[in-house]
This record gives structure tokens, C-alpha cells and sequence, in this order.
């Protein structure tokens, strides 16, 4: 029971996922989006793209990845891509924060998250390239979707979002090229201005 | 493209699950959870729980029926566990709502995701009973640490947590045991009346 009880203050420390908020606004634009919702959709996408990795992947580590990656932000935050200021130091109070919820958990959990988060971090692994380019297409679908609502609130133009997104291809050549078209549209629609 | 742009069109609809909201609050005691999180803590639930299943069962399948479990609510919306006048017709509205959204994806993944959902729903195997038994507990985890606030508002009583909640040890003996152990304490510090 004391194993149970450890495993228990970690789930429930993780409920304060559901109160970090990102700068995403939800399709329907009723307000932004939190972290423990968006680490929902990623896993679905996952569970619906994977066909689309550029490799076969595995499919159970992808899903994993993905359900622990923002856990870190309960003590370090959601910061956006764009935001270099935001950046700095961030890796320092993200290891901080893995080091202190996934050490609440008994040991051999505790390393394996740990772990889970480090590899989806390094983005070497094709699980990790896969998950972190879901993690980058998923920004670009509520953008299309809300007319570029963060886009435009927070000065975004086209070659930042290409910039940024490219990556995309390193995990899926297809999203990638799926991606690309909803820019494209974006530009058109005026979602998104060129400079 | 078409099959992405279909597999789009599903990760698009499935966005509104975050703005299903459960009777359920946030431990922060801040508002209502909604039912993309809960999903999200319940397959975080379900990682870290795994050793406690009764049989041995496979991860990812209990991830993905936790992941997918609840979107018909989308159209069906959520009903309360004690709600016995919500429950008449449910069975036929999430059913069809099963249809509708899953209808939404290629054909081979339509057929997936819908026997996901129609195994969690029969909740006969190992990997069901699981997922269930982790669903249930979930609600008692956050009534705990928020001082019975569900249970206080809808005017739930010891035996009607006990009725519902005993099903838990199908899944699990173990968060069965811990289960009643924290129902006992919220008894004992005024969070759940006897009566």
C-alpha cells in the first residue's frame, strides 16, 4: 500500500496539468487551451496518423511520450516557441521539474519517465521525431481552424511558422507536405500574413 | 491526401470533447474537469497503475480504449453515474453518436475505434474491467481532495459509493482496497455522509 500511496501522490499532483494554460485557443475559440487536454488530443493523433511516420514506429512508447511530455510545465510553465525570452532557462526549471513530480513515484517509474521525457526532449529516436511533429502540427490545426487567431494576437508571420514547422518532416514527410498545404491556405484566407 | 484530410476532419471534431464538462471538479477545486483531460489522467492512470490489474493485460490496448472511451459524449453528453432519469436512452444516444464521429475516419479505423469503444463499454475483458475500474476510481480520487464537494453537492451517501464503486475490484483487488480505504477516511472527516 505505501507503493500504492506514492503512485497516488503523483497522479494526483498531475491534476495541476489541467491548469496550465497554453497560448492555443480551443477550435470552437471558447478559451485557451491547457496542457492535460492538448496531451489527449496529441495521443488520439498519434493513435490515427501513425501510418504517417517516416518510420515504422512503436506505437505504445509514441503514446506514452506523449501523455507525460508537458508534465514538466506544472512547475516551468507553458512558454511559447516564439517567445526567445521565455526560452532562457527553461531547460534548467523543465529538468527541475522532471526531477521533482516523476520523483514523487517509486523508483523504477520514476527513471522510466524520466527517461520518456529525456527521449522526447533529445528528439533523436523516430518515436520521438514522430510525437514531436504531431506535437508541432497540432498549433497549426487550431491556428486554421480559429482563423489564425494566435497568429495574429501574437505578430506570427509565414516565415516564422515555417521556420518552426519544418521539423515536421523529420517525423512525417506526409504531415509535413499536409502541413505545408494548410499554410498555404492560411496565406490565401488571410489567417496568416506573410510578413 | 483524402485519407489524411479524413483522419483531419475526425482529430478536428474530436477537439470539442474539451468542452464536454463532468460533474467532476478539478482538485484546485478551480471549475469542472472536462472529458478530453479526464481521458488524458485516466491513460496517465492507467501507466502508472498497470502492476495493480488482477490479470496480466495489454497496455496499449487499455491506453487506447481510455483515450477514445468517452468522445461519444461528444454528441451523447455526460451523465452522471446516479443520475437514473439521464441514464433511460443513453445506450441509443451514444451509440449513434459512436456511429457519427467514428464514421468520420477510413473505413478499417472507423472499425477500430468503434469495438474500442464497444469493448469498454461490455467491460468483459481483462483490459476493460482495467480501464472501468480506473474510470471509477478517478471520481473518488477527486472527491477525496476536495473535501466531497461532488458527492456533498448531488447528495451522494456511503452506500451508494460503495454500490457503485465495488465493481472497481473486477479490475483491480488492489485500487478496490485503496478505494475503500480512502471512502472509510471520507467518511470518517465529514466528506461523505453515512446516510
Amino acid at each position: 500500500m505505501d507503493r500504492v500511496r506514492k503512485q497516488m501522490d503523483f497522479l494526483v499532483e498531475i491534476d495541476k496539468l489541467k491548469s496550465i494554460y497554453r497560448r492555443a485557443v480551443l477550435m470552437n475559440r471558447s478559451r485557451n487551451e491547457n496542457d492535460a487536454e492538448h496531451s489527449w488530443h496529441l495521443a488520439v493523433m498519434a493513435m490515427v496518423l501513425l501510418e504517417h511516420a517516416n518510420e515504422s514506429v512503436d506505437v505504445l512508447r509514441v503514446l506514452k511520450m506523449l501523455l507525460v511530455h508537458d508534465i514538466v510545465e506544472i512547475d516551468a510553465g507553458d512558454v511559447s516557441a516564439y517567445d526567445l525570452a521565455g526560452q532562457a532557462g527553461k531547460q534548467e526549471r523543465e529538468l527541475a521539474a522532471a526531477k521533482r513530480i516523476f520523483g514523487l513515484l517509486p523508483e523504477e517509474q520514476r527513471e522510466e519517465l524520466f527517461e520518456l521525457w529525456v527521449e522526447f526532449e533529445e528528439r533523436k529516436s523516430a518515436e520521438a521525431q514522430f510525437a514531436a511533429a504531431l506535437d508541432r502540427l497540432a498549433p497549426l490545426l487550431h491556428n486554421y481552424q480559429t482563423e489564425g487567431q494566435t497568429w495574429k494576437e501574437h505578430g506570427i508571420t509565414l516565415d516564422m511558422v515555417l521556420a518552426r514547422n519544418s521539423q515536421i518532416g523529420q517525423g512525417s514527410e506526409r504531415l509535413w507536405a499536409f502541413a505545408q498545404e494548410i499554410i498555404r491556405e492560411s496565406v490565401e484566407k488571410g489567417y496568416l500574413p506573410e510578413k
